[in-house]
């Protein structure tokens, strides 16, 4: 009999030989006509859908917490559910949208204890009560021994979803909140900017936006796609300037390349009052916000490239690669 | 530091100690007030949505498959990609709906071979096709070595789902095609009953609906809840005779208890005619239709049970329990 074996000997065979976002290029090849074109298909933080109704679109998104890469035994497993939660919730901020409802699939080894499991939905359920999410169903499968992996599905609602992309020259691009040095505790308690989002959105301020997961110099660029932006500044955390004390590399590359922020990053359209802008939010959220930088140019290799105000070419380093 | 060990050494504290059902029990308590109530909560094969428009109602489910426990070299890429689609499509069905988009989410260990991927996902694409299902989008995550983890989150839309249990002493209970034996081959190669259970739903033959994955013995119960059933009949499979002869349990048992049969069960109410409703179906379909029993009375202990002709009560055996 055949043999279809998934898993490869051959280290140019396996998708470990590839980048998360060359993966995505080609599940997207792979798929074909039954991918629609962005926004509806893949391409930005959630699938928007038209729907016939007040609400206008649908927004979906899905991402999970695996055991063993997103979490081990020093995490509390309220921690593990609010995170599985509060990473879809940020999605839904970054299109400045509301969230409504979720579904929750669990893979679980027979090993796995109920009081952890317990805790780990008390965790789900508490940030949920806060965000008025409902999680409206789910599945449960039986998985081999010492996994442990949940995903999550969070639908929400906008009248207009602000998308990636529709920027140019002469917009400003902004950041709430510092950066870098993530690992030090935020990645699990960040607070999703689902507030900070839909008043982006309502207040017609934003025009495109994106929320930080993978870090600046990977998701600026998807961003405002093949553009010369000049950095204006970078407001780095102080968990990047103890990161840097801890491994040496510098605080500025925390803040450029470390995951999972959950910051919003957005544009300002140029015809827009910045200092308008910076009064209206400090009178609504005592979150900091930073100016970073400004698009100047559509870049000639249609590459995105980052410039300091000297116009001397930056290097940003890479941003989270997830395989 | 504190450790949080997600898995026990206690067997009385691993989820292998409670069932399925105890398990999304225990589920709906942990989460409290943010699970709502059925059919908008859990409890049904897809969550229940009101929408403000034409379609009325918002169907979603989400469904996966695992290396090693839904499949394993011996099945192709195709036909797995296939039933992570197909199975969601049933749940669908299930409900009289029409299935619309979906997202997936993969868990995959560095080793994964590039070329299974690219059937898995051509699998799924050519189901998408045939039933006009959008993939609108997913995620893609680092898993440890031996993990290959699929999850599909589907959404559907129905102006008036059928639920469970709305079923009355007096009702007839049917079921599409033939069952058991699903191990044979079926549970890659079934055909999910999505315009079957639309014409049921849109003709108003249907009360109740549910799909047949765990078998018989699980899902009779969960569609009629506590009731006595007359059983009168039962397709049994040519599939399920072939495994009597392999595992020497009976072609009953196997029709009674084998899980992935993914057929419709549905129940009529009283006031229908079932010869007509036999020569529309006919009329329209090529699969075989079966009336297999009557709901008799309620049970005086609210719990399900099965008779035979003359009233002596039937062991249905367990069905499938996923743990």
């Amino acid at each position: 009999m055949q043999s279809y074996q998934p898993f490869s000997t051959h280290p140019e065979q396996q998708i470990a030989s590839v980048s998360e976002t060359e993966l995505i290029k080609r599940i997207r090849i792979w798929l074909g006509k039954v991918c629609p074109s962005f926004p509806e298909g893949i391409g930005d933080d959630c699938a928007v859908t038209p729907l016939n109704s007040q609400d206008k679109y649908l927004l979906t998104t899905i991402d999970g917490v695996g055991w063993g890469k997103h979490f081990d035994e020093k995490v509390t497993p309220e921690n593990v559910g609010r995170k599985l939660l509060a990473r879809n919730l940020s999605d839904i901020a970054s299109m400045g949208g509301i969230p409504r409802r979720a579904v929750v699939s669990l893979w679980l080894a027979p090993q796995v204890d109920l009081d952890w499991l317990a805790r780990f939905y008390a965790g789900i359920a508490s940030l949920a009560k806060e965000y008025e999410v409902d999680i409206v169903g789910g599945d449960v499968s039986a998985a081999t021994e010492g996994v442990l992996i949940a995903d999550l599905c969070l639908q929400g609602v906008s009248d207009l979803p602000l998308l990636r992309k529709q920027s140019v020259p002469g917009d400003s691009i902004w950041v709430t909140g510092s950066l870098g040095g993530s690992l030090l505790g935020k990645h699990y308690a960040f607070e999703p900017r689902v507030k900070e989002g839909q008043w982006l959105q309502k207040k017609r301020w934003a025009k495109s936006m994106i929320d930080l997961s993978d870090g600046l110099a990977k998701d600026l660029p998807s961003l405002v796609g093949g553009h010369v932006v000049r950095l204006l500044d970078l407001p780095i955390s102080e968990a990047a300037c103890r990161m840097e004390a801890l491994d040496g590399r510098s605080a500025y590359s925390h803040a450029m390349s470390d995951g999972e922020d959950f910051e919003l990053l957005f544009t300002l359209d140029a015809s827009q009052d910045s200092a308008h802008f910076v009064t209206e939010w400090a009178a609504e959220f005592d979150l900091s916000l930073t100016c970073i930088g400004l698009i100047e140019s559509i870049s000639a290799e249609s590459q995105f490239s980052l410039i300091d105000e000297s116009g001397s070419k930056l290097e940003m380093g890479r941003g989270y690669e997830h395989f």
